[in-house]
């Protein structure tokens, strides 16, 4: 089963390989096109997915996630016009230069070729993930969930018609519809057909990947971001941005878990954002001296530092110094997002020197991780391993760079 | 054991990470002194190393590459050198924009952080490897062979203290002097400690590593790389590359292993490309029509299409057009070098646009596939996947990019 689908992408890949920006522009229009014209099919679908959802039991965050409405279908489209309008990465030369015998070298951007995601029950994943795949000259092969199967079904025939449209082989887009564990793994393993696994989920998916993927992959990873308010920090601005790295949207991974502030200004700071994050329904769970100043925090344990909340809750310590800062990150960050509030720029470059995370902030919010932030118009995930690509994952870390070398007869 | 290792290399990381340019440069030109300085230090314990290599039976190709000579320990310290006037990748800005709200956002070059490399019984690659992983910032783990293991001990301490010398952490530089597979599997799965594995080895060893790694890796995968010889080749041109990319030096992965003929052109270069390539004692595989044209030839069988032979043998196949060689390349190929001679731009076109590999080279011998070859001044594999980098490794292909933001208090 996977071998056909495998082999179908491959072939698929072999043809949008060689496509023109052009035409895969138009085929994200055409995408988008054809998401609109099925509105009422992928209402539909979804309704007897939702029914079935609701049937077994699925809570409340879940069922919201899995839910299509009239909005939710033309943000799709909008989402699909975005990719379109977006630079081509694909034949983009990243250099080039001439050897020492005249041969000319190239280095250029070329599509990754079959990309697999994995992805829970929010079907807008699966435009999203063609989009972009198509939109680098890519074939993708979509497994969701098996709660949001019919709306998928009903979005990817869309997709594919779409493709047809511009004259795209059809198969640049399929849709596993066996979403067994099994079928999950089957694709994790498929070595000769996947050149890139991107795993969009939770703990217990990118847990899977880990153990079971043989194909190479990018992990989405956890974010145990801080944020550090130095001696010298604006005061003003240090409260704002915690209060936003935390409160805005709290269970996303760039959002901050942990607080670590300077003696220098622990007697001020720790006051005013306990009483701004307890003002905004936060649970805090603060060290010894951040209880001495807050008395209403909750201890904060050993596990309270090592752990992505993604919820209301931050653990705070008051720190001696930024060396200790530092060494606390090293020690529980996960390579996501660090963030230090300074009016010092020293202080600011020891941080930045010292850190080794995707993305490191200096005055900023955490919440800036991110594609459209970034300014990548899209994003399929936020990598947080070291190889290939850090942080937010735009077109570009869809595709990677080869040599062309142009020659008159040269040997050595 | 290895977690001790690991630790000791994640610090010197922290300190190699923050060092300056000019003081990594220092340190290799340090480092090849010391190699020179312990030259009798190094000859002493590398007879130690062959004299027992050859009580144990190991064969000629293999002493040989184990012997050290002053030349070859020369050799060693000019290839410091040469990493030592090379750019140095660390802090490059790759990439920065403002985004909508005033951030300004830097795309920087870092250092992976710990390199392990795990290789055979060569100790030039102790010192190449260490002062690749040095110049870009890295600490780097070290597991050579047992047959070598005196002789990399011995490099080993002298690049050590040149380390020293500079102020940099001594542990930047790490020989692991357990060789024992036990040893090899855990730092193959030290994920805690290791950010990049480079296995730098035959078949058995990449096969231990697909199989038992966790840790990051680039595989340097097999070589079987092809010639096409288009009917718009200049068979001058055509002849002097396909003896070349075979008869240089056919150990390598880079060399060629099937020659592929457009029928338009077989007549004459079958014959005369099989009448040079025997007169260099190339033992030639061919299939029907080929085997028409020079009776002599082996029948080549189908796994001959899939063998990376490393020796003077070489496969030979007519195909009736660019699309049947480009078929055939997709079978068998494995990603690493494909070259076409040809006259004609647009052949040359199809062929490039057509193959997803990580060299493709127009009418230039595919041994061209090499770090020094493309102005890299050394390598530390070549990568014969797809993520993270491509082709020959050098400097840049060990480090990564990362983000940098700079603001004024913005939030979400």
């Amino acid at each position: 089963m996977i071998d056909q689908v495998g082999r179908s992408a491959r072939t698929a890949s072999h043809e949008l390989r060689q496509s023109s920006g052009a035409t895969r522009r138009q085929a994200l229009l055409e995408m988008a096109d054809a998401v609109v014209a099925s509105e009422s099919a992928l209402l539909e679908a979804n309704a007897v997915d939702m029914d079935q959802a609701i049937v077994e039991g699925i809570s409340g965050a879940l069922i919201d996630r899995l839910r299509l409405t009239e909005a939710r279908i033309s943000g799709m489209a909008t989402g699909l016009r975005t990719v379109a309008a977006l630079p081509d990465p694909v034949g983009r030369e990243t250099g080039g230069w001439v050897l020492y015998n005249g041969v000319r070298l190239h280095r250029v951007r070329v599509p990754l070729g079959v990309i697999a995601v994995i992805y829970e029950a929010r079907p807008n994943v699966t435009a999203d993930a063609a989009g972009l795949c198509i939109a680098s000259g890519n074939a993708v092969i979509l497994r969701g969930s098996s709660y949001a199967l019919r709306s998928n079904i009903a979005i990817s025939s869309a997709l594919r018609e779409a493709l047809t449209r511009v004259g795209l082989p059809v198969d640049g887009i399929q849709l596993l519809e066996d979403t067994s564990r099994e079928g999950a793994k089957a694709l994790m393993q498929a070595t000769e057909w996947v050149d890139l696994l991107v795993p969009r989920g939770g703990p217990g998916l990118i847990e899977a990947v880990r153990s079971e993927a043989t194909v190479p992959t990018v992990i989405d990873g956890a974010g145990n971001c801080h944020v550090y308010v130095d001696s010298a920090a604006n005061l003003d601005k240090a409260l704002s941005i915690v209060v936003n790295a935390k409160v805005q949207r709290p269970g996303v991974c760039n959002a901050v878990e942990t607080l670590l502030v300077h003696e220098a200004v622990a007697d001020q700071f720790v006051v005013d954002a306990a009483k701004a994050l307890i003002a905004e329904g936060v649970e805090l769970r603060g060290d010894a001296r951040s209880r001495e100043l807050v008395p209403d925090m909750v201890p904060a344990t050993e596990s309270d530092w090592a752990t992505e909340f993604l919820d209301l809750v931050i653990a705070v310590r008051v720190v001696p110094d930024i060396e200790t800062a530092i060494e606390h990150i090293r020690s529980f960050g996960t390579g996501h997002t660090e963030a230090i509030v300074t009016e010092d720029r020293r202080a600011a470059d020891r941080f930045v020197a010292s850190l080794d995370t995707a993305v490191v902030a200096v005055n900023v919010s955490t919440r800036f991780t991110d594609g459209e932030e970034f300014g990548f118009g899209s994003e399929i995930g936020n990598s947080t391993q070291k190889l290939h690509v850090r942080g937010p994952m735009g077109l570009e870390s869809l595709t990677s760079e080869r040599y062309v070398l142009y020659g008159d007869g040269q040997v050595r």
